[in-house]
């Protein structure tokens, strides 16, 4: 567990009330990852939803490869992390599979909840679920918007 | 208003039960849209969460004109919306404005509900907002897939 202090002061979990935060400071941990190291993959299930405290991590997504002659997969980057932000948001959507990979780019330290305690939480904290879906729609609303400005500018320097 | 079983038959509204869904259809309402015909644009007020039933809608995103020289606004697609999906998605998410326009590209038929008394219905309803965001959540990240396989593509023009 880590300290309700630590957790209160991050906007994805400001709108929890005391004893909210206090249930998901129970079940969350912190982890440190070195330069380089792959904190999830494409793919996976997502056992946590991970809060970013300090450092830099991309996410990276892996091209399908049926669309090219030989078997090469690329990753591109389709996001950056910075601290104070969550990312691994698959942890709240069915069916709880990571849809991109995430990479330290920087020594990172992170929050990380258990996706499957958190999902059961709402049994004994009534909407909770919504508020964390809230949070979740803003991420990824941010997120989509991130990721049509890097198509548009694809796109420009293609059209010149 | 329209019928409750011209709604049910919807992947997004199949988690409602029937009480909420008569709600829903009380303050939904039918409109179509000639080829061509601009439904909403980028940045407005999302005054409607849209269902598309008939005909094939586009999403465009204008690039913002700070980074050319002349001031010259390029229309990107960034989304295609098929029947019996939802758009306009911004309006459960704060402070409900349009991230994208969408733009009628064949005759459409479109279910609107009232984005406001949309927002008001779980004072009735409890845990009617949990289930919309949840589905929400699901139409953002494919959205947000499509346009990484976009940008994915795009680059791959770029590299080679």
């Amino acid at each position: 567990m880590i300290s309700t202090d630590r957790l209160r002061i991050y906007p994805f979990f400001g709108f929890l009330n005391p004893s909210e935060l206090d249930a998901v400071a129970m079940i969350a941990e912190e982890a440190a990852y070195p330069k380089g190291q792959v904190i999830f993959k494409n793919g996976e299930l997502a056992k946590s939803l991970f809060l970013l405290e300090k450092g830099s991590i991309e996410l990276f997504y892996e091209t399908p490869n049926g669309h090219m002659t030989q078997d090469v997969r690329q990753q591109i980057l389709v996001g950056k992390i910075n601290p104070g932000e969550v990312f691994g948001i698959s942890a709240l959507i069915e069916p709880y599979k990571m849809t991109a990979s995430a990479i330290a780019i920087s020594p990172c330290l992170v929050v990380e909840t258990n996706a499957e305690k958190l999902r059961t939480l709402p049994e004994q904290y009534p909407g909770l679920d919504c508020v964390l879906y809230q949070q979740a729609l803003h991420t990824l609303k941010d997120r989509l918007h991130f990721a049509r400005v890097q198509f548009a500018v694809a796109r420009n320097f293609l059209a010149t």
